[in-house]
């Protein structure tokens, strides 16, 4: 298991705790939030793993890097045998539309995938009341239900929860990534040395009409299940302009 | 411009300079190397912008934060008027296969197509003799030949460069991102007070064969111009497990 809000984070925590009665649970995440952090590696800087408890109990192993850093290392040191599943989460918040490039929490699944271990990002879509106990009774379900150990290399699941009751669910929903994205806007200010700095803000758009698109999904009660690839080829892309362009394979210059 | 190798690199500066004549240049780029920094944002810190002038020159704004918060403060900010093309670059080494992921370079030409931008990553795909020139060669060569003005929104170009004088380039090869990846491996040291901390290696994997391939395109001599999507839905997974199982749309639990 990884995550991208820390070690410390309750979504961890429940989740590990909830999983150990019946399954062998290994923890390596950040030892400090990452969020935000995309499929950034720690390439300059040597990783620094500590063991971590919580009341004298072991819970895991946190590294001062990113989710990505986490699952390599995890996976090539401190692993003692073969991994199944890759778990990244329970993350607070959403990773729909376009925050799959930018989410931490989906990079974590997306390194297991490219490791060839069966992963997945599990995300609760509300800041304020994320309701962790839904994001484990998904998870639950999903391990028993879901086909994972099928899922081919290079791709993962991400996963997203409504945040309600899990009796509250209206079920689960195959999706796309939609457009979903943010309009920035940046505040201003100036430090008491007359410096300018800007804070980073955003209002979500979402516009993606599209009926499988992952947030309607979640909008609607479901929970959203997109199976992503790490390979972004835009192959429609490829075709028109292999069409219009005169140097395409032939090397013309 | 923008690049991850931060804004004192030759690769920026030399394009920046070599484009001004013909051009309306603006470079606003990280302050350190951001290399591997994936698509990171700084959220949870503001950004500070600094101008940078060599010999008294003008040369851009530097900022703490990495391409993608770079391209987001520029136009938002920054910018005078709008913006026709990001150029992401010259990045110095590669950005092939599995490297589109992690890197940041690539990161900011995707943030600027998500922004709906024109956008192009271009890398030397040497690390010790990037020849730098021929980068200038090829962007020269790509904003006057390609149709840069017609990519739609949510996608860039991935562009790599071999590491040859101009004239010996086979040509442009319009390519599709390969699965070449790592096989990571760790050292371990320990400090002088007894703790462990680790060096992430690798080694690279080139095993793809297919005959598209960016990283074959590169070898042979040609530029490799893969045209890239922020949409990593894997729609062929999706079609699989919507025949599979039996909560698809339909909503059972």
């Amino acid at each position: 298991m990884t995550n991208d809000d820390g070690i410390t984070a309750p979504g961890i925590q429940l989740l590990a705790e909830s999983l150990k009665d019946k399954y062998e649970v290994m923890v390596v995440a950040p030892a400090q939030e990452m969020s935000a952090s995309g499929h950034a590696i720690t390439i300059r800087m040597p990783l620094w793993v500590k063991e971590e408890r919580i009341d004298g109990r072991f819970l895991g192993h946190s590294v001062v890097g990113t989710p990505a850093d986490c699952v390599k290392l995890g996976l090539d040191v401190l692993s003692p045998g073969k991994i199944d599943l890759i778990i990244s989460g329970l993350n607070r918040g959403p990773n729909l539309g376009t925050d799959v490039l930018y989410s931490g929490t989906v990079s974590g699944a997306l390194e297991g995938a490219l490791q060839g271990i069966p992963s997945m990002a599990v995300s609760m879509t509300s800041w304020d009341d994320p309701r962790y106990e839904t994001g484990v009774y998904v998870v639950k379900f999903l391990i028993e239900h879901f086909p994972w150990k099928d899922l081919p290399e290079f791709c993962a699941l991400n996963v997203n929860v409504p945040s309600v009751e899990p009796e509250k669910l209206r079920g689960y929903r195959l999706t796309k990534q939609s457009k979903r994205r943010y309009r920035d806007y940046f505040e201003a200010r100036r430090d008491p040395f007359g410096n300018t700095y800007y804070w980073m803000l955003g209002e979500v758009v979402e516009d993606d009409e599209d009926p499988e698109s992952d947030y309607l999904a979640v909008k609607e009660g479901y929970v959203s299940i997109t199976p992503i690839t790490v390979f972004m080829t835009d192959y429609k892309l490829l075709e028109e302009l292999r069409r219009r362009l005169d140097f395409g394979d032939k090397g013309d210059r």
